[in-house]
């Protein structure tokens, strides 16, 4: 009845990943989340509390893309006491006139993590000083890794300083991204040590109180943070996101039920100040003003990079014959 | 990473079907849904209004269960002028203790075809007089097909009524199951008329404004119906329910919703008469009392079903040795 094209990890790997394509396909999105085009229903969410998992479903409808991405996330935290990845997930690919399936990517979520460095890159593009120099990151995950490497897409990124809970994740993280990068990246003890170097910071924990506080800010700094993503989560201070010049994020309803913006709420944060990226970028509300301006930016990802990054990746693969054809 | 197994329609619809495990199966998770036991959220609906399109996505988390079902299913109401049915679907199964996946089931819709039949003979088997011996059908597709024949699994049903919009449609109905039943299966041209030669009354349409009246109902009679899926739907007057000894659902939260009893709350129907199927299943609240009760159910589909199908669907095939593997 319908052909589908299975695509595995690898696959998807050899087709997508920190580019320039993958850049604009990211930064396209968020106009249209801001205008509220297509539909993108709020998080779907099963937990597994007797092994310690939940499911996260995203999803979203653009107008004009060909393909519907329905993406499936699972995070199971006794994983790794069998020698699994706490992360995975997959995505499956409709199409948008017809609702039929059309491909199957068993990503392992990493497509995911494509996307999210990437929106981090969009956000460092709109709001971080151009002349940005100095990078900090929190954290020294996957994710950490993601956002660093994207944000040398957009700014002349000549080193980084990264914290981390756990010293020697830190030491890790700074041997393999100094290589990779080709510039200096130094471990340090504090992290205020190293949010006072940089010109952006990227947070990037699963905190669940505040690793950035006001003491840690410095006029011209840019902050993104990309860890919380639920009730129970939140990476900066109140007093960050009431200090910032702009408050940005990629979508104000989820971020304020998920992200940073919840507890700014909670404390009467004026969620009029809140302002979505896609609205910085098509240029409906202004973001970063002066070199001196302390500019934030929460990611709580969307369903909608979601449904463009497969869409990228399916095309690339249709295009280099990559992938399974099963007839169901 | 993983390792998936690829199931088709042909190859599913060679491992499960309208049989007495099956039965079992769907039957087995109603109470689980009346006990709030596991994790069954509310539905995920994608709208693609251009195409005039939904899409729904369903899933529950059903302790001892060894998958979670996550079932996409696709309403494209423009396919049929391109020859492709209008409704369309597929399930991916993630392991329960780990969240990977490890199947993906492309079932065109199959599955869920089955479960609701399925469901509406559980329905019946605790709801319907047990000499019960009269069918009558409203509608005349997939459906009415799928609930007369489940019905016969727990019922003596000796000859069925069908009535629907279009009388052609009726009458193929009638002559396909008369011959797939072995019994007589006649058309009529008012729904009344059904009706009233009716032990058992199973409403399959996607109706706007109801098909089943108060003039309609008689001593004995078991109403099932299974059409309303949205705010939009309604096959029974508010006064059927209101006039039921019983009236029972799959989900109170989901029908009050999208199905039955969303129109009969509205109308000041007491939210504390509505009883879910797995308090009847599990003996909480009695279901028919008397051969001369009214008993009516409302089924609108749960995550929880698609779980159940898709764990035997999924173990069948596997012991069957059907299917593809695919490591990611």
């Amino acid at each position: 009845m319908a052909r589908i094209l299975v695509l595995t990890e690898a696959e998807l790997r050899r087709a997508v990943g920190l580019g320039e394509d993958e850049l604009a396909a990211i930064e396209a999105v968020f106009p249209l989340i801001s205008k509220r085009a297509g539909s993108m229903p709020p998080i779907m969410r099963i937990d597994v509390p007797e092994h310690h998992g939940e499911i996260d479903i995203k999803s979203a409808y653009l107008p004009g893309y060909a393909g519907i991405a329905v993406k499936v996330s699972a995070g199971f935290f006794d994983n790794p006491r069998r020698g699994l990845p706490s992360l995975g997930g997959l995505m499956i690919g409709l199409d948008s006139e017809t609702g039929m399936p059309t491909s199957a990517l068993f990503d392992n979520g990493f497509l995911t993590d494509l996307r999210t460095g990437l929106a981090g890159a969009v956000a460092a593009k709109h709001l971080a000083r151009s002349d940005a120099a100095v990078a900090a990151v929190f954290g020294a995950g996957m994710q950490a890794r993601m956002q660093l490497e994207a944000l040398t897409l957009v700014r002349p990124i000549e080193r980084a300083v990264v914290w981390a809970r756990r010293p020697d994740g830190a030491a890790h993280f700074a041997n393999t991204l100094a290589t990779r990068l080709g510039i200096p990246v130094e471990a340090v003890e504090e992290g205020a040590e190293a949010a006072a170097r940089a010109d952006v910071l990227l947070t990037t924990t699963p905190a669940a109180s505040p690793v950035v506080n006001r003491a840690m800010l410095h006029p011209g700094l840019h902050i993104t943070a990309v860890g919380s993503d639920a009730e129970t989560k939140q990476e900066l201070d109140v007093d960050v996101i009431e200090s910032a010049d702009v408050f940005v994020c990629d979508s104000v309803s989820q971020s304020g039920r998920l992200g940073e913006l919840r507890a700014a709420l909670e404390s009467g944060f004026d969620a009029g100040r809140a302002v979505e990226l896609g609205q910085v970028i098509d240029g409906t509300v202004p973001g970063r003003v002066r070199d001196s301006d302390m500019t934030v930016c929460d990611l709580t990802g969307t369903g909608a990079q979601d449904t463009a990054i497969a869409s990228l990746a399916v095309e690339r693969c249709v295009g280099l014959g990559i992938g399974t054809a099963i007839d169901t």
